[in-house]
C-alpha cells in the first residue's frame, strides 16, 4: 500500500484544494453580485432586502472595500458566534440537531484520539511484527508495500503478544466513551425537542391527525363519512376536517405554466435589450426549424390558456367528489384530543381509520395519501427486492475501477502509460485521487435513486422520505463502500485463501483485511471528506444558475428571489456521510490510530461550515423537531457494535484468542445499553404526552379564551398548488355552524349493524 | 435403532396403560363418592349441590346401577356434544380457544398424513437407499440397527435421487396448508374474542386502567397525586381509583389462620369420632415432645387472636397512607376513556405513569404492582441469565440419562444386567419406556421453576404469567427435547464427526439425524401424550387428595366444597406440549412420516379428554377472551420454519443441492406470513379500538341511563386478602361529592413549574 510519502502528497493535494475552494469562497462572498447566493437566509427572512454596498463606482456589483479582503477567513468565528438558542429560532429545531451530529463526533473522537495517540501509538510502533508476516498467509506483494504508516497500526505487533492487552483496554474504553457521549447527548436532544414543542407556537399540526385508509361506504361519500365517524368517536374533541384532492393533473398544469412564463419572461427580456425586433420562434422541431411566430404574443396566449385551464380544474376539483381520496385531515379542539386520536386505534379492523400525527403542511407529500393498505405492503416488498440488487450488483463496478485504480494493474492493464506512472509525482495522484473519485462519482448519483424508492415505497412526508433514503444511504455506504472496499480489495489480493473459508469466518478475513486499508480510508477521507466540504461553501452549481437565471429570466425583485436556491441541510445525503466517518472512526480508533486526526479535522471543518450556511444558506422547508435523532443513535451505536465484532476477528486471527471471550462482552453490552436508551428517550421522539397537551391547551385558553380555531385550519392543509399564487378562497372548507348537534345525521342503512362484528376481519 | 417389532411392544404398553387409565376413569367417574372430583364445575356454578344417587344401600358412595357401567365410555360422545357457543358461556373463552389448539392440530396435520401416505410413502419405500449408507460417514453400528421403520422415511432414499422432488412439493404443501389454517383460525379466533367482548357484560375491568411508576412528590400522597392527576389531564373522563396496599404481611396471616383452622377443623372431627377422649397435642418439636395442651382449645386461641390480628391489619392498612404502593386502578365514567388512558403516554418522561388495561380483578397478581421502573428492567436481566443457565446446563443430566437407556450403554456400563436385557420382552420395554420417563421427570420439576421466575420478573396478571412461563417452558422443550435429544443422542454416535464441522453446518447435522430419531419421538408421544391425556382425565392426584380432606377436615358443606380442587387448563404446561407435538409433527411430515399416525391419535385423544375436562371439571380462574392466541400462532409459525430449515439441511446432505434455492423460499415467505398476520391480526388482541368502546358505551347509556358507575367499581380491585370471608366495608371506596369541582384543589408548591421540563429526563 500507499507510504507515508504517498500518503503526504494526496494529503498536500486536498489541503490545496479544500484551501482553494475556501480562497474563492472568501472572495467570492463579498461581492455584493453574489449576496443573493452566499446569504439567501436573510433575504428569505426579509432581515435584508439589498446587498451592502460599500461606495464608489461599480460597487453595486463588486467589492471595492479592500480592507474586507485582508479579514477574508472572518466568516469562520461569524459562525460559530451565533448561540445556539438564537439559532434554534433563526434555523428551527432541525438544522441545530443536525449541528450537533458534527458536535458528538468532535466529543467522542478527540479524547479517543489523545489516549490512542498517548497510549496505543507507542506500543504499536516499538515492534517488529510485520518481519514476521512472510510466514503467514498474506500474500507476498502485500508484504512489501507495508509500510511506515503501517508501523503505526495493530499489525505491527506480532501474533499472540500480550500487547494486546492495551487493545482490548482501548475497546472498552471507546465503548464506554462513546455510550456515555451518546446517552447524554440523547438525553439532550429529547430535551430540547421537548422544550422546543412546549415553547412552539400554534400550528395546524398540533391539533390535527392524518387518516388513511378510510373504507368505501356505499352509502356515504367520504367526506360525509369522515365527519359521522369522528363525530361519533370523538365527539367532544372533533372540530373540522380537510378533505385531500388528487390534484396531479393540477400540478401538471401549474408546472407547464410556470415553463412557459419563464420562457415569455427570457423573450420579454431580449426584446427589452434589442428594441427594435421582436423575438420570433420556430414552431417545428426543438425550435429549430418550421414556421416562425412572434415569441411574445405566442407565450403570452399559452400562459393565459393555461391559467384559465388551471382555474377550470381547480373549480372542477373543489366542487366534485370524485377527485377525493380515501384520506383526510381531522382537526381537533385542542392538541389533547388530536395526541389521543393519533395513539390510539379507531376500529376494530386494524388495516382501516389509521390515524397519525400529521406532519407540517409543507413538509406533507401529497401524492402518496391515497395507497391503499394492501398497495404499500406489496409496494414495501417491491422496494425491498430493488434495493437488494441495487445494493449487491452495484459492487461489480466499484470492484473494477478500484482493480484499475491500483498501480499495478494500471501497469498490467495499460502498459503504454507505464513510463508516465513510474514519476513518483503522478504515482502518488493516481494513489491518493482515484480509489476515492470513482467512489464518488458512484455515489453521487444514488441519493436520488433512493428518494425515489422511497416515494415509490408510500411515505407521506418530505421529512420520513428522507429519513428513509438516508438509512438506505447508510446501509448502501457500509456494505458498498466500507465493506466493499475492504473485501473487494482483498479479493483481488487474497482471492485465493479468502474462498477457501466458512461463512463462519468472514469477520475474521474482513477483521484482517481493517489494517491493510487505513491508507485508502485516509485518502477516501480527504477526498469526499474535506474537499467535499470546502467545495459545499463555495456552491459552485446554485452560483451559476443564480448568474445565469438573473441574466436571462429576471424582471422584477421577485424573480430574482425565485432564482435563488437556497438549499437544504440534505440529511439524506449529509447524515449517512457523517455516520460512514463514525464507522471509520470507531473501527481504526483501537486498530489505526493514524485515521483519528484525519476524521476530527473533518469534523471541525464540517461542522464550521454547515454551521455558516445553516446561518447564512440553507432554507430548510420542514420542521420535524429533531425527529431524526433515534436513526443517529442507532447507527452509531451500530457502527460501535460493527467495530467491536470485526477487532474481535482481527484479534483472533492475531493469537490473542484470550481476549474472544472479554470482547464478547461488549456487544452484548452496547446492545443493553442500546435497548435502555430506547426505552428512556424514544418516546419523546415519538408519541406526545397527554400531560404536555393539557398544559398547551390550559395555557391556550387562558390567554385566547375566544379564539376561532376553525378559521385556523381553513385550508392549512389543502394541496400546494391550491395555494400556488393566489389568494385561498374559503369554498374549499366546508362551513357549518359554530354549535353542532348533538345526534349525527346519517344517510347510511346499514348504521344499525355496526355493533355486528365485520365480515373482513 | 428399534424395529418396527419394538415399537409394537412400546405401543402395546401404552396403549394398554392409557385403556387402563381411561377404564378406570370411567368407573371412577360413576361412583357417587367421587362426584366432586370429576364434577367439579357444576357444584361451582351451582348447577348441582349433591351427587346424583341411584338409589339403594351405600348407594350414597358407590354406584350399584350396573347398566351404568355397561355404557362407561360414553362420556366421550358427551363431552362432544355441548355446541361451542354454550361452551363460551359455561367455561369461558380461553377455555374454548384452548381446545381449538388441538382441532388446529388435527385440522392441520390429518390432510398432510393422508397425502404423506398415499405419495410419500411409496416413493421411500420402493427404495434401497440404506443398503447404500455403508459408504457414508456414519458409524457402522447405527446402519446394523436399522430396520423396516426407517425404510418409510426419506432416508431410504440413495443420494442424489430424483425422487427428492416429491419431498421438496410435500414441503411446498405442507408449508401452504399450514398457513392456510393457520390463517383462518387466527381470523377466527380474532373475531371470537371481538364478539366476546361485544357481548361481554359489564365489568370493571372494562373502565379501568392500571397506571404504575407513579413517581414520588413531595407536596401530595400518592391518593392525592393520581386524583390530581388524571383529573387535569382526563377531565372528562376520569371517575374514581383505587389505591393498592402493600398486603404481604396481611397475606401472611390470614394464610397461617387458614392453617390453624385446618388443624381446628381436624381436632373437632377426630374428638366427634371417639367422642369420650379430648384430643391432644404436643408443643415440642414437630408436635412429638414437650407439653400436652388440650388440641381443640389451643387451635380456637390461636384462630381467634389470629383473626383479631387480622383485623388491626386490616384497619392498619385501610387507614393508613404508608401501606399504599406507588400504582393504583383508574376507574373512567366510560370505556372509551380507559381506552383513551390506556393507550396514550400521559407523562413526557416514558418511566412514570405506565398506564395499561387493567386485568380482570381475579386475574391481577398484586405482589408486583408495586415494582419500579428500574428494578423491573434488572429483574429481567437477571431471569434472562438465570434461564439461559438452567437451558442449557440442565442438558447434562439428560444426556447422561439417555446414554444409559441406550441398551448399548447399559450393557457397557452394568455388564450384570446383561442376561436381563437380553431378553427381548425386557428390551423392548427398555428402549420403549426410559428414554421417555426420564425425560418426563425432569419436565414435571420445570413449570413450577419457571413460573417462579416469570414471578420474579415482574409480570402482574397470573394470564400474562402463565403466558411468559408457557412461552419459556416451549423455548426449553426445543432446546432440550427437540434438539437435545436428536444432538445429544447424536453426540454419542457421531461425536468425531460431529466435533469437526464447523457452526455453519449443524443444520445439516441435525437434518442428518433426524430420521434416526423418528422412532425415539414415536415412544416420547406415547409415553408423554396418550398415557399423559389419559392420567390427566383421572386425575389421580385431586382424587386422593379429595378422599383424604374429606376423612379429616370436612366437616361442613362448605368445607368440601374448598377440598376439592378442580384445577385449571394449566397452560403454561399445555400448550408447550403441544407445540410440541406441532415441531415433531411438521418436522417429521416430509421426512418419516410413521410418526404422523401418532401425533393425530393425540390430538384427538386430547381434544375429546380436555373437552370433557373443561365442560365437567377445571374452574379457569382468569377470563383473557384468547389473549394467548398470538403466542400459539407465532410458536406454530416457528415450528414451520425449523422444519424447512432442517429439510433444507438434510436434503443437502442426501445430494440433493439442486433443491435449496428452492426451499430458502420457503422460510421467506413463512416470515412474510407470519408478518402479514401480525399486522392483520394482531390488534384485535392488543389494544380495543375506540369505535367498540363507543359502541358499547352508548348501548349502556341508552339502557341504563341512572347507573352509579362509581358503586359498581367500589372495592372491586381491593386486595383479594380484603376480601376473603367478609363483606367488603365501604371505608375503602373515597366518597366524593358526584359533581366534581372544575378546578382541582392541590397542595402542591411547585405546580406552576409542570410546563418546564422535568430534570430526569
Amino acid at each position: 500500500m500507499a507510504t507515508i510519502n504517498e500518503i503526504g502528497v494526496a494529503a498536500a493535494i486536498n489541503i490545496v484544494t479544500s484551501i482553494a475552494f475556501l480562497i474563492a469562497f472568501a472572495i467570492l462572498r463579498i461581492q455584493p453580485v453574489n449576496d443573493r447566493v452566499y446569504f439567501p437566509k436573510w433575504y428569505l427572512k426579509g432581515l435584508r432586502t439589498s446587498s451592502i454596498q460599500t461606495g464608489g463606482f461599480g460597487s453595486k456589483f463588486i467589492n471595492l472595500d479592500f480592507r474586507s479582503y485582508v479579514r477574508f477567513l472572518n466568516w469562520m468565528p461569524e459562525a460559530l458566534k451565533m448561540p445556539e438558542p438564537e439559532l434554534v429560532d433563526h434555523a428551527g429545531l432541525d438544522s441545530v440537531v443536525y449541528l450537533r451530529i458534527y458536535l458528538l463526533g468532535l466529543t467522542i473522537f478527540f479524547p479517543i484520539a489523545c489516549v490512542a495517540f498517548t497510549t496505543m501509538v507507542p506500543v504499536n510502533w516499538t515492534n517488529k511484527g510485520l518481519d514476521g508476516l512472510k510466514h503467514s498467509n498474506i500474500s507476498y506483494s502485500d508484504i512489501i508495500s507495508y509500510s511506515d504508516i503501517d508501523k503505526l497500526s495493530l499489525s505491527n505487533i506480532p501474533n499472540g503478544s500480550d500487547r494486546f492487552w492495551v487493545h482490548l483496554c482501548m475497546a472498552y474504553a471507546i465503548t464506554f466513551w462513546t455510550c456515555f457521549m451518546l446517552k447524554r447527548e440523547y438525553q439532550n436532544i429529547a430535551l430540547m425537542r421537548l422544550q422546543f414543542l412546549a415553547n412552539d407556537e400554534r400550528r395546524p399540526n398540533q391539533f390535527t391527525v392524518l387518516v388513511r385508509n378510510i373504507p368505501v361506504d356505499p352509502h356515504e361519500s367520504i367526506c360525509e363519512l369522515v365527519e359521522h365517524f369522528f363525530k361519533v368517536n370523538h365527539p367532544d374533541h372533533y372540530l373540522t376536517f380537510q378533505a385531500v384532492h388528487d390534484a396531479t393533473k393540477l400540478s401538471e398544469l401549474v408546472q407547464t405554466r410556470k415553463q412557459m412564463q419563464n420562457l415569455l419572461d427570457y423573450n420579454i427580456n431580449k426584446h427589452m435589450r434589442t428594441l427594435t425586433k421582436r423575438p420570433v420562434i420556430k414552431m417545428g422541431f426543438l425550435g429549430c426549424c418550421g414556421e416562425e411566430v412572434d415569441g411574445i404574443k405566442y407565450y403570452t396566449s399559452m400562459v393565459e390558456s393555461l391559467t384559465r385551464e388551471i382555474t377550470e380544474e381547480k373549480h372542477r376539483l373543489r366542487t366534485g367528489t370524485k377527485s377525493i381520496v380515501p384520506a383526510a385531515f381531522v382537526s381537533f379542539k385542542s392538541r389533547w384530543g388530536a395526541a389521543v386520536c393519533a395513539q390510539t386505534q379507531q376500529s376494530r379492523d386494524p388495516t382501516e381509520w389509521l390515524t397519525e400525527w400529521a406532519a407540517e403542511p409543507c413538509d406533507i407529500y401529497y401524492d402518496n395519501l391515497a395507497l391503499p393498505y394492501v398497495d404499500l405492503k406489496i409496494r414495501r416488498i417491491i422496494v425491498a427486492v430493488a434495493y437488494f440488487f441495487l445494493t449487491f450488483f452495484f459492487m461489480i463496478p466499484i470492484a473494477f475501477v478500484q482493480s484499475l485504480a491500483n498501480i499495478e494493474g494500471i501497469e498490467k492493464n495499460f502498459p503504454f502509460l507505464k513510463p508516465l506512472i513510474e514519476v513518483k509525482f503522478f504515482k502518488s495522484i493516481i494513489q491518493g485521487f482515484l480509489p476515492g473519485i470513482a467512489l464518488k462519482i458512484f455515489l453521487m448519483l444514488l441519493p436520488r435513486i433512493l428518494m425515489q424508492m422511497s416515494k415509490f415505497e408510500g411515505f407521506i412526508s418530505t421529512s420520513s422520505l428522507e429519513r428513509r433514503a438516508a438509512s438506505r444511504f447508510y446501509m448502501f455506504q457500509f456494505i458498498n463502500v466500507f465493506l466493499g472496499s475492504i473485501v473487494t480489495g482483498t479479493a483481488f489480493q487474497q482471492l485465493n485463501s479468502f474462498l477457501n473459508q466458512s461463512a463462519n469466518d468472514i469477520a475474521k478475513t474482513i477483521g484482517v483485511s481493517i489494517p491493510i486499508k487505513a491508507t485508502f480510508f485516509v485518502t477516501y477521507i480527504m477526498v469526499d471528506g474535506w474537499a467535499g466540504v470546502a467545495g459545499e461553501i463555495l456552491r459552485l452549481k446554485p452560483l451559476i444558475i443564480y448568474h445565469l437565471k438573473n441574466s436571462f429570466l429576471v424582471r422584477t425583485e421577485k424573480d430574482r428571489e425565485e432564482a435563488t436556491d437556497p438549499g437544504t441541510i440534505g440529511f439524506n445525503t449529509g447524515e449517512p456521510q457523517i455516520q460512514l466517518y463514525f464507522l471509520l472512526g470507531l473501527v481504526y480508533a483501537a486498530v489505526s490510530p493514524i485515521l483519528l486526526p484525519f476524521i476530527i479535522l473533518f469534523f471541525a471543518l464540517a461542522y464550521v461550515v454547515y454551521r455558516h450556511q445553516v446561518i447564512n444558506v440553507y432554507n430548510q422547508k420542514y420542521e420535524s423537531a429533531g425527529k431524526f435523532w433515534p436513526d443517529v443513535h442507532r447507527r452509531v451505536v451500530t457502527a460501535l457494535i460493527v467495530s467491536q465484532l470485526l477487532l474481535m476477528g482481527l484479534l483472533s486471527t492475531k493469537g490473542a484468542h484470550k481476549s474472544t471471550p472479554l470482547l464478547l462482552v461488549l456487544p452484548v453490552l452496547t446492545i443493553g445499553f442500546h435497548i435502555h436508551c430506547k426505552c428512556r428517550y424514544q418516546s419523546a421522539f415519538v408519541t406526545y404526552s397527554l400531560k404536555e397537551a393539557t398544559i398547551k391547551d390550559t395555557l391556550e385558553r387562558t390567554r385566547e379564551p375566544n379564539l376561532n380555531l376553525k378559521a385556523f385550519f381553513r385550508n392549512a392543509y389543502a394541496h400546494p398548488e391550491f395555494r400556488v399564487g393566489e389568494n385561498l378562497d374559503l369554498e374549499m372548507a366546508m362551513e357549518k355552524p359554530d354549535k353542532l348537534p348533538e345526534l349525527v345525521a346519517t344517510k347510511r342503512g346499514s348504521w344499525r349493524n355496526t355493533s355486528l362484528p365485520s365480515k373482513h376481519i
